[in-house]
């Protein structure tokens, strides 16, 4: 990898090799499609002259007045959200799970970043919708969307991650699936007014320490934010990757806490009360904190540690041909930037540094790629992430070792892939 | 602006101020919607205590299981592409135009983005989707999805903009509003094999100046490209934004072609044809050509320059209230990064110096506000843009000094809005 100072990695510099493909049989044109992939044919054949046409091209297409709001191709309907029936009692408390295996670059489009709701999706009309400022301010405040619209603005790429995503790995490999293992992380562009802007125009008195956002659904989720963090880099944002927030993203306006764990990101957002302590709210005692083995519990473990995780091959993905492969996935920390991802084929006997290619930017995802020549024999594969901090992705058993087994959220250790012979992948775990 | 090393912009730099949002009456609760918006409540009032809920607070949403794949909320509705039907004869071979004016940020939803065909959508199966590469090579070669998935890919964000952009406007101010006037371009992140990799693969030989791309639709779309773009930025693209090309995208790859004329972009691409000379086809003879006064005809005027538009307030988009607004747009350069936007409100007497806020990337759109105090007087909205190659945008009348009264394709002059009392806008010319 090479990072540029304009946060931008470099273009690809690639020795001048071409043994990328490996080629078929030559005589008698096209060669059958072989395991192998990659099929050269002799110049001279008729083939060199006329290119293949498919049915497709001898027949006009679909026109532009088909569809004013444009959706995937059919052959990619099993690119979707999944939620497991098993894991919660009702799904308008529940999750499903973005199809990390299925993308890639850094950007989720919306209709493919997971949801995770605790009173359903709430229906707001943007008419009616408004956003109040009271508690330790100089002028409580409420907001319509159209006054939203008249303070400035910032965009900026964020990934979103739950702080409950990988928490059935803290019992052993569980979910077969990095979609189910790891999906429970998004990163769009948000355009979306500093909170800072709007609780100066409130006025935050002097003793005025904490804020407490709440949500307009029938869960009202709530939770404790310092007035620091408040002040720094939270949005409250309206649009995700350039159009209106998703309703299942909190449409039409919600809380960006950037690098903190999403249950903060308070969507569908009608308050924001700003006192001198914390709320001690349900979601901040009962849930999201983490139990340790001396009966204690960690609370306020707001921000996302860093981790990494290999979407191809996965077990949704498995290997389909032998020869020159390309592995990739993504990284990311709440606490900065990522620096380096580390890969290991051999469970962690021999480690390699993956390529990071596209934006690296802080408190996002980073896309990493490594090539590897694959014949079929037994591979544990795993990621490592470093970032700006200096921090390193540690393993379960390390984290473990540190907040023993009662741990529900913040597991960011690293994932571990068994490739079978037969190129199928299962979620394993190494000691 | 402040415009950052590492590509970004500084975080919103604003003076301690507070007259963003004029107070409504304080007596008596919450003040009634007032056209200036942002309503100020006395702190003792009971709604300090209780917030406003609304009626969606009081029910179970939709569950995760609704929608395997998102889409926008039902109160967005009216954002989507448009087509205009007395501009084509057909919906196979026309456009339709992204909305501009409902988005922010710089990139656009794959939901959203524009659509330009020549003989409507081809309808690619991506299991018997192949890529040709023939001619000038050592090796021609097949190859299939799976092969173009084990090479090296790169993550870059990139504009598309139709030649034909704004070409109604070189007979003057035409169609209302941005969606109309400058909707033909769009932007997304772009996954895909650097075009270089492949040549090298097939091994170009000494005498290769020239590529053809070529389509797998029914209008088997072609273009001519020097080789040195070719080995330069162009893409063979699988993905954007994150997920599959969509169909009307060119699924499941097409070309990119970083800064140069969308037409060139060849979708559903079946074929590389490698050569010594370029091939003088349909679309750079007879179309995307720009005939002048003297009867000679421009020709290979594929780089796209630099230009820009006030995308709120626009016709489609009026002021709604007076007091503090704020104007924002787009710029973009098919020659490398936006530099600078200025704004006039009084069609060109004063210029002003508008924020640059989000990624300042190279042939990608490029996003910016102006903060301004509107009192009901008409005004004359201008944005221009300058390059990193110092190129300033030009006005129309300067383009058709140079180019005649004939042009098409590559208008990138100043648009003028002109705002009423009312608050509504209208598409003008000033000379």
């Amino acid at each position: 990898m090479s990072k540029k100072t304009d946060g931008t990695t470099s273009e690809l510099v690639m020795p001048a090799r071409r043994a990328f493909l490996k080629a078929g049989a030559a005589a008698g044109g096209v060669a059958a499609a072989g395991a192998l992939g990659g099929h050269a044919f002799a110049a001279g054949d008729p083939e060199n002259q006329a290119p293949n046409v498919a049915d497709w091209s001898k027949y006009l297409g679909e026109g532009v007045d088909a569809r004013p709001y444009g959706m995937p191709s059919e052959f990619e309907s099993h690119v979707v959200r999944r939620n497991v029936e098993w894991l919660t009692a009702s799904p308008e408390s529940s999750v499903n799970f973005t199809p990390l295996h299925e993308l890639d670059g850094i950007i989720t489009p919306n209709g493919l970043c997971f949801e995770r709701h605790h009173g359903g999706i709430a229906e707001v009309d943007p008419a009616d919708y408004q956003l109040m400022i009271n508690g330790l301010v100089d002028k409580p405040l409420i907001l319509t969307m159209q006054d939203l619209m008249r303070l400035p603005r910032e965009n900026k790429i964020y990934f979103l991650e739950c702080a409950a995503n990988s928490g059935m790995e803290w019992r052993g490999a569980q979910l077969n699936g990095c979609q189910f293992t790891h999906g429970m992380v998004h990163c769009v562009m948000y355009t979306g007014v500093p909170l800072r802007i709007i609780l100066e125009e409130a006025g935050i008195k002097t003793n005025a320490k904490w804020i407490m956002p709440e949500g307009g659904d029938a869960a009202a989720m709530n939770r404790s934010i310092p007035m620091e963090k408040a002040l720094d880099d939270c949005l409250i944002a309206f649009k995700m990757n350039g159009e209106a927030l998703r309703p299942e993203q909190g449409y039409p306006a919600r809380l960006v806490v950037p690098g903190w764990e999403g249950n903060m990101w308070v969507k569908w957002i009608r308050r924001i009360e700003v006192g001198d302590e914390p709320w001690h709210a349900r979601e901040e005692t009962s849930k999201y904190t983490d139990l340790l083995e001396n009966g204690k519990a960690r609370r306020f473990t707001w921000e996302m540690d860093c981790k990494s995780v290999v979407t191809n091959p996965s077990p949704q993905a498995p290997l389909q041909v032998k020869g020159h492969n390309i592995l990739t996935g993504l990284a990311w920390s709440g606490r900065g930037t990522v620096d380096r991802v580390d890969i290991t084929l051999d469970g962690g006997k021999n480690w390699r540094t993956a390529r990071i290619d596209g934006p690296v930017l802080p408190k996002s995802l980073t896309r990493f790629y490594y090539e590897f020549e694959w014949n079929g024999e037994d591979l544990l594969l795993q990621s490592r992430a470093i970032d700006s901090t200096g921090y390193i992705q540690p393993t379960k058993d390390q984290l473990r070792a540190v907040r023993g087994e009662n741990s529900i959220y913040h597991n960011n250790g690293i994932q571990t892939w068994h490739v079978q012979a037969s190129g199928e992948v299962e979620n394993v775990e190494v000691s």
